[in-house]
């Protein structure tokens, strides 16, 4: 309250800095960011808690732009409030190398919380942030001891507000009551096809209030200060809702083309930008300006954000001593390491141990680690039984009032919303408390492509317990069998995807998933029961890929994954028997991993001069960089007993075999066979 | 009305057919079957329009199971009533081979519309099917010949309500008020995790009801029969809206699990079978048993619509000759051919016409075609002006009321819903009356993957427009930049990824994709400008692959698609003039469509004799099946002008030349250089 002439001095200044960006850059979008100047300039500057010069305060407010490509606006804030963009960054906006790119990038720019831009995801990324708050609040807070309590809000446009990932989140986020979570709708009825009234014509506060939102509407967001913050106050006394503000603005407020999709995602032209820049009072020969009064009204918020910090570093003092284990917890969370020793709880197997199917092996090992890791929080998108996800007497998350759980709960029921749950993840690994794993079937984790593209982008710890992972999974048949789901996650850069063939691999996935900071991970775990090989160690499977076993003047090189690796074996007697041929066998539990050693250790694995077979029950697709020949499943799947299915597509030692035959056939009279490990040049990193 | 037990012996005999056929396979779901076995007897018996002896005629009411998991229940109803389902097909659900696999494949089983199983597809393509019936009404429909007047009818469970997919879908259904859909939700409480109230509390008729969608609910959907009819009954009457239906069953009525998770996803225990079937009358000494009273009152109702079948012939008997030139236009459709000579509206280029960017390219297609195939039925997921997706003067799919477009329109406007829009095209598909086709950003169709996964599943013919293609999209930067994306679609079975690089390889992608039945295709399209190939051709192109330019004694092969096939061009003078090396150059725009050529062609492309180096701006995931080195970006892109991130990366004549260098000397020294494409084996299809 008691907006003066300096805020409209302020707001009309981001604008314009938005304004001269845009245009410097020939591109961008210039109509979200003079809209909504009015909104971010009350929450920046009178409501948002931040320290401008630590924006890892792990007590900060959260601030989530969902409809990234407004990115200038943030920018402009951010500069403006002082984090670590300067003019000159500004004026790099959509340059190459900038740190301000075309949309917000979290792992490049400070002050930047999450990566967004694909539409809907900022929002179910913040609906993520509001969860790790309500969790760390549960876990932390104390009586006398309120650590956590910080909110997150999010702006949001109509495209995100279309977007299926948005409804899944803002579903499951009424569902969990959470009251930390302030969402700010940019209601300009305006999309790239033009007025929403095209496609887009539901009352969309009536859906929130059917998700269990309270809704609050600001019908001049344009004009009314007052207005904006009395709603975002009133948002923030609802304790047991999350908060939608349905605040209607003007698109590229100010410019002749105002209220249009012509000022949605082109610059202003010339003669536009002078009038806005005359219409605001600012000399319309100048480019890049920020009146210093501006600066220095946001150095007094930041400066009184710098001093919540300092007191909140006090409490923490305080707290550390009278809650000893639980600061020590909360220290080792924030460093982003895990507790010492927790790998010693890793299951270990030998060759004499009962088959288990991997996903049964998965569940041992969150059974086994979960107590030396309390920062693993789990869920699943409604499979719970069959991802095997949950330890035993896991405690869910859920609000204490359904009297299903409560807010310390690790384990988060998703429903049935992959892709919400992926988008979920990357807010909860952004949060910093908290190392998220979900689990679905491996198939529909594609559902939640549009999610895992931006673990890998932003450069998040998530893991997907990805069970049901082959034809493999049976009767369930061709709907539900992955065959491009591998092949599609191993394309996506630093994006993990294992598939380990035993216990001591699949212990390995997850000692390597939870120990990359900043990588996220899909593990790939089958139905069906598997055998414990001979040779596999947690550190050699490791590595990435490794021989499983030898042989002396090997004829060909069988290279496999997962439930593969067992018939292989099989295979190699068959082989002998049969053929008289001798095969190594080497498992590739993970790509990614095996990139990453040195060429030396490569080519010992797959070694010049012996031909070689990869074998994997799904598309052959991206094979052919290991293994001379590839044998796979260019084609859907079959419904029936898995057995069955594996016989159908010959994945057994004899269908193996004859491949193998041939390809040892085929390379005969090639000399020096070259191990495709071999290449004429690097790859661009 | 007037229900008797003869209703509930039928009832109960599709339930336990349901609970048999599980038995047997010791795989899949009875509690939905139990659960909504009195509404599908009702629906099935009652009010749906079909005849079991021509599946295929155009007016037949539709029903789909968007639930998949409970399909004994869907084939359970189809043997019944008289459809090329067999008892012994029945008895052989979930083996290998039959036509009742774990989800219904629409492909493979009379009676089946679409394949769902995947939640929440099933629901978005009911409203696909539902706005082909409105299309084909408002296109087709004339005073005293209603030719299009069926019911779209769908089967959902709680599971695809909470799917993002639906939420789309059920929008953009209530925007476009289609009355002749009808949903029914099966509220039964459970889902895989248990009761929904772990997860799913929201007020879903209220939402729907805020998407503007018409509300029934039934309170007793186990044993209100009546209730249920009247219900259906009133929505038929509501031609403004789509109405949902809100069903309260018992999952797995008659077991004693029911109304517990227990009975979603397991067999019934022997004993369980026994009390059921003593229940409800039947021998529980015998197994698949449908009384032949239960035939007959099906056959009855069969017969009905067989009759009406008739009738309708009758009419468009009429009709043909009254409205000619509509009675041959809707033939045409109906065969799933094109008009004759709509070829011949291809443009072609020569090298002498203007740089174009290949998204124009595309629009000037759609813009020469339209007249000549009317079926063609176009959209965008709100970035129709990116896209380029709509011709001049088309007039927009849209409920009259709102003034924006009619029932005759052939653009869709769905909104920022790629998900939904990619499932709405495998309804209209599947409805038989139109081809679909919609643009957005090749990196969003990954929001699409589960829908795309099923269009190459169930095969139809859809058409992704896929603009913005890779790193060349420039300032959006990193998030929208597409890396992983065509070896994702290009490892999925039966689809079609097209990458053009110039004007005649662009009317090829669309010639290939329009003339293909059973196959969906992806074309992605640049935003920048590209020059038209020296020796391109429509023909040439529709081989997948060709030589661009030819050389004699060639060092080296450069293969290559979309926009880096002119900067190859150019690297081969680059090579000459600084390397003296001899390149050739060959344009691949679709794999797919290569790999079906004949070996001597695919050889003739790519010689034995000659190293190859492919070059393309993404993930070299795939290349390897076809050369022996790759340059490709096998990390994110990055934000600014498109040659300045070319330029980066090091796509650029002396970038390529560097590594075709570098291939030449890693080559030079192996006797006898083999072409990838052979191969040791055949691969399985």
């Amino acid at each position: 309250m008691g907006y003066t002439d300096l805020d409209w001095l302020a707001i009309n200044a981001i604008r314009l800095l938005a304004v001269d960006a845009t245009f410097a850059a020939n591109s961008g979008h210039p109509g979200a960011p003079m809209g909504m100047a009015p909104v971010a300039h009350v929450l920046f500057n009178r409501i948002l808690k931040y320290n401008p010069k630590n924006s890892k305060w792990v007590n900060r407010d959260r601030f989530v732009l969902s409809n990234g490509h407004a990115c200038m606006l943030q920018y402009a804030l951010l500069h403006v409030a002082g984090y670590k963009i300067s003019m000159d960054d500004i004026k790099a906006f959509r340059t190459v190398d900038s740190i301000t790119p075309g949309h917000p990038e979290a792992h490049d720019t400070d002050g930047i919380e999450v990566t967004t831009g694909p539409l809907g995801q900022g929002f179910a990324n913040a609906v993520g942030l509001a969860i790790a708050n309500h969790h760390a609040a549960g876990v932390f807070n104390k009586p006398g001891f309120e650590l956590f309590n910080n909110y997150t809000y999010c702006f949001l446009g109509d495209g995100c507000m279309m977007e299926g990932v948005a409804s899944e989140a803002a579903s499951l986020a009424g569902h969990l009551q959470l009251g930390s979570l302030i969402a700010i709708w940019d209601d300009n009825h305006i999309s790239i096809d033009g007025d929403t009234n095209c496609a887009f014509t539901e009352d969309v506060a009536l859906r929130f209030k059917a998700y269990g939102w309270h809704i609050e509407v600001v019908a001049d967001g344009d004009n009314d200060l007052d207005g904006i913050e009395a709603a975002i106050k009133k948002c923030q006394a609802v304790h047991d809702k999350p908060s939608l503000i349905k605040l209607r603005t003007t698109i590229g407020f100010g410019s002749k083309l105002q209220g249009t999709g012509g000022v949605h995602g082109a610059p202003l032209k010339a003669d536009d930008i002078k009038q806005v820049k005359e219409k605001f009072g600012f000399d319309s020969a100048k480019t890049f300006v920020v009146p210093q009064e501006v600066y220095d009204m946001y150095n007094k918020h930041g400066a009184e954000g710098a001093a919540q910090e300092q007191e909140w570093n006090q409490l923490l003092s305080k707290y550390s001593g009278s809650h000893k284990a639980e600061a020590e917890d909360l220290k080792v969370r924030l460093s982003g390491d895990l507790p010492e020793g927790w790998e010693k709880n890793l299951p270990t197997y030998s060759p004499s141990d009962p088959a288990v199917a991997s996903r049964k092996l998965s569940e041992i090992v969150l059974q086994k680690i979960h107590q030396a890791i309390p920062s693993l929080v789990g869920g699943s998108a409604d499979l719970t039984g069959s991802n095997l996800t949950r330890w035993k007497d896991a405690v869910d998350f859920q609000p204490p009032s359904l009297g299903l759980g409560d807010w310390t709960g690790r384990y988060i029921r998703y429903g049935v919303r992959e892709h919400a749950m992926g988008a979920i993840m990357n807010g909860l690994a952004a949060y910093g408390t908290v190392i998220p794993y979900a689990g679905t079937f491996l198939n529909f984790v594609s559902y939640a492509a549009g999610a895992v593209r931006l673990s890998a982008l932003s450069q998040v710890r998530v893991i997907w317990v990805a069970t049901h992972d082959s034809i493999g999974l049976g009767e369930d048949g061709p709907t539900h069998q992955p065959i491009e789901t591998l092949a599609h996650f191993r394309a996506l850069p630093n994006c993990m995807v294992w598939r380990p063939a035993d216990g001591n691999e699949t212990s390995a996935a997850y000692y390597v998933a939870l120990t990359s900071k900043h990588t996220p991970s899909i593990i790939a775990l089958s139905r069906q029961n598997l055998p414990h090989l001979e040779t596999s160690t947690i550190e050699r499977a490791s590595k990435g890929a490794y021989v499983v076993h030898e042989a002396e003047k090997a004829d060909i090189t069988l290279v496999s994954t997962g439930s593969e690796v067992g018939i292989c074996i099989d295979a190699v007697k068959y082989l002998k028997e049969k053929h008289n041929l001798a095969a190594r066998v080497v498992s590739v539990p993970c790509f990614e991993v095996f990139d990453a050693q040195p060429k030396e250790y490569r080519l010992s694995v797959l070694p010049d001069g012996i031909p070689s077979l990869s074998v994997e029950v799904m598309s052959t697709m991206g094979w052919e960089r290991y293994t001379h020949e590839q044998f796979g499943l260019n084609r859907f799947g079959a419904s029936g007993a898995y057995k069955d299915v594996y016989k159908k597509f010959e994945f057994t030692p004899e269908g193996i075999s004859k491949r193998a035959v041939a390809t040892v056939e085929f390379y005969k009279d090639v000399p020096n066979i070259r191990s495709p490990i071999n290449r004429a040049f690097q790859q661009l990193i």
